[in-house]
């Protein structure tokens, strides 16, 4: 069921959640209902798309379309589920015929095409076009959705943490104790990568998609020390920065060293020793990968003297330290003046690569908490992100759909009192229109059939519904944005690419964007537009299935 | 990899992502420093709380203890794992001793205690207790938290949305679509029923759980038909209750006796067609099971009317409609309408059983609009919940946290600037005092090796912190709250309880606490508290631990 990563190679992980078998019951009744209308085969198209921006944003990330694929490339129902379906109460009355059908059942007939997955996307424009028998594209559609909406919603909100901590941070991500359950987690690590985080603490996610991983230690490893001659483990040999102390070679103790530096501050049991302890044994453990989290007792008394204690100990013997985390109290405050001894030890000792070390930050941080501390100044070098990260607190769903658009060779329209759950019939086709400067300006939507807009032309563009609102776009490049990525049983080569290149990708199409439509506070909308033809297929559709109410 | 529930047995699964290696690297890296320091084996205690109640309330289902313990019963490192961890860079110098004693663990040495799944469970209070050797018992925490936060969470949720929808109503989970990936779907459905909820539109989780499932058809269902004309399946044999016409015993044609029905209602062609024949196909298919949305284009004028037509129909041929799914709008007045016609047709056509068909509603239903809903009166029967349900939009995540209490004997802390945040040391036991009504009225904790409170006693119950604040309680019933349910690398037999047994249980346990713990506005705080011997064991290894600042 799980594969690794391996050499670069594209994230082969489905787990075994993904099956036929995991959809809503009703899309299991309509096949019943359709095959013994004998319209199980009629020819389909659905649209997976979302009508909004989370977050209160003005642009989304498409994550999850090569698990979609996946999924519809070993899609099967297996006897075992075949056997519980019969069994349903429900489905006790089908004939043996339907079982048959669905035991037979494969996406050999079906045809994906999709957005590329790290895409920028807008609302309304199709993100997959699923075409095939209705009653097989319709038993795809829960887990597409399952896979799609979670996947970039926590892109989408990763990107955003990304742009708020500002350019030169790195993003951790810790979420994996807060997520719903061990595929959240899994599926936490792997679009918050993609939406540009750097590393995650989830090891799984480290194997199974090769995402850097990423920790040190937790408050109780400081609390299981009760006092530095509980150490053992204390010398570590001189490393590649050669030693400050005479015995040239030999390895330093690490124990007495700290001590002796401890004491130069004037400190001398005046710190925490259990927590002296601790970093003495992590130390020894990692003499080159000295990060600790300096807030179990108390951060600047005793976290940060402990600390820089053991960093000289580690610098007389040719190491040199990684730095600090603090995941309590003000961050803000507590970066500048760590930053401040930082600075104070390395002009006191002559060693200026200590004002340098890292200061990682956690505990509980937001989207507001980030653009609070840019406007506050702070001296933290990276982010650890959790619990907001992983639960996308602020819009825990994306509220992707998936609508039928085409029965029959026939367009197809779901109405609604409420105009923006009008869905817009017809199997479709979108473009993203590019002015002169390399910036994109809209997202066109026309009739499959309709030839595409041409580069130097003039293209008016609609509102759907909206009638008084158009524009005329020239545009000097015109990109499809969607590409078939299924078709004959198969994935078309290149959907399932690596996740580092998909990356990328993500983070080149962020940059295309113009910063307005990227920012926390009233973002620029970007519009998706309708071609005419477009304009006049919806209308049509629309008076044809309308109902004109009656007030008595 | 899955089992199926089968049988009304416990349920199996435990999903391929639920391994040691789906854990912090942090856990890794301090297992290392504990290694090289000789104290990996060093016995140890740790304790999984929360601080505070989820979304505002004063009470939590505890759930996720089965799953937890039987991770902690497959608990093993892979070979693979541990060649993905020796290539891992900040592991690269760990001794190969190191990944022999990793590979060679197991779990039994590890004793857990834990609170029973389904109970009420109070802030501070361990939900589970994990003793064993440090190093080893530090793996299990990253994925228990994982196993347990959600889980406790989304059946917390799942408990207060029947309290909010009240005695009598139905609760559906169809949160799959927007859930955090496959699992957290499956954990959604599972805790939810566990938490109240009566079934689930999740096939999957019906059959690896055995929760009942639910489903009927979705908009695209009814937009996928035209014409009354394309309806090829229309016949269905009389059932139960006998035919309304003269031709006993023979089939019925429901798109003739639809459309008597429309025209009878004078509204011949001015319903939806399309709908009408998706209905007509439906009905046709579940014939005792006629359970349709009405919403797709106009829900009084054209969804009503329809689903009338196709109940009566029905009726003709000696069945029995069960009802209808409203799906936007505003549910109080459509529901309360609804009713109406249903109501007047029963009285026309002389079938008292037409009144109280089944009123379903759905569409991004959370706790206030159910609370609005009573307030407002409505006619709903039952409620499909999905994005509030499994996001747990109020609050996304519990803050479950996993402490050192003990190591070595001896009793550990963790102190914070914030009170909230100091843990409690040492190992504790936990009992829930009731007083002679029954009722609970105090969880007290006392360190594991004091004498449990007695029945009618006085029992001086503290505030860990606040001196100012101690109650006297004389209990008639004392109930230990912890129990073993895994020692010597076995579970104890009735944790892994059947899902079904495990939900009467929460359901028991909700209707011993007072209703204003319970209630939504300002619910009355239910207290932890703590025996003298407690308190001054805090206020000892409180000291012993803490730096006197010094400010200049």
């Amino acid at each position: 069921v799980m594969a690794t990563a391996g050499g670069g190679g594209p994230p082969e992980h489905v787990s075994s959640q993904v099956c036929a078998l995991h959809t809503d019951l009703y899309q299991v009744t309509m096949a019943l209902a359709y095959f013994l209308d004998g319209r199980h085969e009629t020819d389909a198209c659905f649209e997976l798309f979302f009508r909004r921006h989370p977050f209160g944003g003005e642009f989304t990330l498409l994550a999850g379309v090569s698990e979609a694929v996946r999924f519809i490339e070993t899609f099967r129902f297996t006897a075992g589920d075949l056997a519980y379906l019969r069994a349903e109460p429900a489905l006790r009355h089908a004939p043996a015929a339907f079982f048959a059908w669905l035991g037979a059942l494969d996406t050999s007939r079906v045809t994906v095409h999709a957005m590329r997955e790290g895409s920028v996307a807008m609302p309304r424009c199709p993100l997959l076009r699923i075409a095939g028998p209705i009653a097989t594209v319709q038993l795809l559609e829960t887990q597409l959705l399952n896979l799609v909406n979670y996947a970039s919603l926590v892109c989408t909100n990763a990107a955003r943490f990304t742009l708020a901590a500002g350019p030169g941070k790195e993003l951790l991500e810790f979420g994996l104790r807060r997520a719903q359950g061990p595929d959240g987690a899994l599926s936490a690590s792997r679009y918050s990568y993609l939406g540009g985080f750097s590393a995650s603490s989830n090891v799984l996610a480290g194997r199974l998609f090769g995402i850097p991983i990423r920790g040190t230690h937790a408050h109780s490893f400081v609390t299981s020390y009760g006092d530095v001659g509980e150490v053992a483990n204390v010398t570590v040999p001189v490393g590649p920065h050669g030693s400050r102390l005479g015995a040239e070679g030999s390895p330093v103790n690490l124990r007495d060293r700290a001590l002796h530096h401890i004491a130069a501050m004037g400190l001398e049991a005046r710190t925490n020793a259990g927590e002296l302890a601790a970093f003495i044994s992590y130390a020894a453990a990692f003499p080159d990968g000295f990060l600790t989290l300096i807030d179990t007792y108390d951060t600047l008394h005793s976290g940060v003297p402990n600390f820089l204690a053991v960093a000289l100990a580690l610098r007389d013997a040719g190491r040199r330290a990684v730095g600090v985390r603090l995941d309590s109290g003000d961050l803000a405050y507590l970066s500048r003046e760590v930053r401040r001894r930082f600075r104070e030890v390395a002009a006191r000792e002559r060693e200026p690569w200590i004002s340098d070390l890292t200061i990682v930050a956690s505990n509980d941080i937001d989207v507001p908490t980030l653009l609070s501390l840019a406007s506050q100044g702070h001296a933290i070098d990276a982010y650890g992100i959790g619990t907001h990260l992983v639960t996308c607190r602020e819009q825990p769903a994306l509220g992707g759909v998936f609508k039928l658009v085409e029965a029959g060779g026939t367009a197809r329209i779901k109405l609604s009192q409420d105009m923006d759950k009008m869905t817009l019939p017809g199997r479709k086709a979108a473009y993203r229109l590019y002015i002169a400067s390399g910036e994109p300006v809209l997202d066109l939507l026309t009739p499959d059939d309709e030839a595409p807009p041409r580069p130097g032309e003039s293209v008016l563009c609609r509102h759907p519904f909206d009638e008084a609102k158009q524009v005329i776009v020239v545009a000097s490049r015109v990109e499809p944005l969607l590409a078939c990525v299924f078709a004959s049983g198969r994935a078309v080569p290149g959907v399932h690419a690596p996740l580092a290149e998909m990356r990328a990708f993500a983070m080149s199409q962020l940059a295309l964007f113009r910063e307005d439509h990227l920012r926390f506070l009233n973002p620029t909308p970007y519009k998706t537009s309708v071609s005419p033809k477009m304009y006049a297929k919806i209308r049509d559709v629309w008076r044809r299935e309308a109902q004109i109410a009656e007030i008595r």
